[in-house]
């Protein structure tokens, strides 16, 4: 399965599509739109859209995941985030994807098998685990490289659930 | 100047498209873009983004307004407005529409006269100065109503201060 993962931000937006029958993972690309704090908002929610649906559509992905918003630190940076948030999930609607919804803690526990794992950690455990010979510099691409292999491990364990009943 | 004023919100986002020279003003389309809580919310989304592109297609708006977003009274509500906020202003930078944005004591000052005005007497307002015959049942049309004229009023003051510089 083709799965886009996605780091929602209004600053940074990482994004990682992954190959996957939910034991092995493959990478095929992992990226971060950027925009500046100097555009207005809707100028950045722009950027936002046409670079994800130019990744959409370079790459055709099966079905997409996110992670859950949490504002444990600060209202007004996830209020901010959630503008993003929003744009990114009427991309997926539009590319008729369906959307994946996790929290840090799942996706963590996924990854790393820790939900209290550290950034650092997330990121050796992403190139571990798609076996990458380069490394992504982008802690936002690797983020929403975690995104879609807890959506991975997920669907399969849905998906052979299913197969058992 | 024709506007577009935009009342947003996943369950009904509201809007009201005026004519107005910043003292005058007349009312071309008002209403409401409603979701079903029962559909993902990408799919909300995407009722929200498709009925605002139609609004502004068929009546081509030249600048646009929408509320800031607060979060005095629920957070998660407020989060999940802003997602269908991001939306709304994706779906303005699309069109080329510049937004402005204003706070609920700005809008109602503009209308009422008074910064702490009830609901009802905004809607009152709305009515009165756009000398409607016909009643707009819908708070959302009248809430987005009320961002346009405030909008109107302020670009207005701003090109005439401009003008005596």
């Amino acid at each position: 399965m083709r799965i886009l993962g996605i780091d929602c931000g209004t600053e940074h937006t990482g994004y990682g599509l992954i190959e996957s029958d939910g034991r092995s993972h493959r990478m095929i690309t992992a990226g971060s739109i950027d925009t500046s704090p100097r555009q207005p908002l809707e100028v950045r929610l722009l950027v936002i859209a046409q670079g994800l649906r130019e990744v959409i559509q370079a790459h055709t992905p099966e079905s997409a995941a996110v992670e859950e918003v949490f504002y444990a630190q600060n209202v007004k940076t996830a209020l901010k985030l959630s503008h993003a948030r929003g744009v990114v999930l009427l991309t997926m609607a539009e590319a008729g994807l369906s959307v994946g919804e996790y929290s840090p803690l799942e996706i963590k526990t996924s990854v790393v098998g820790y939900g209290r794992a550290e950034k650092q950690q997330v990121k050796l455990m992403v190139h571990s685990l798609l076996a990458l010979e380069t490394r992504i510099d982008s802690e936002d691409a690797c983020d929403a490289i975690a995104v879609a292999i807890c959506h991975a491990t997920h669907t399969s364990t849905e998906l052979r659930l299913r197969a058992t009943r």
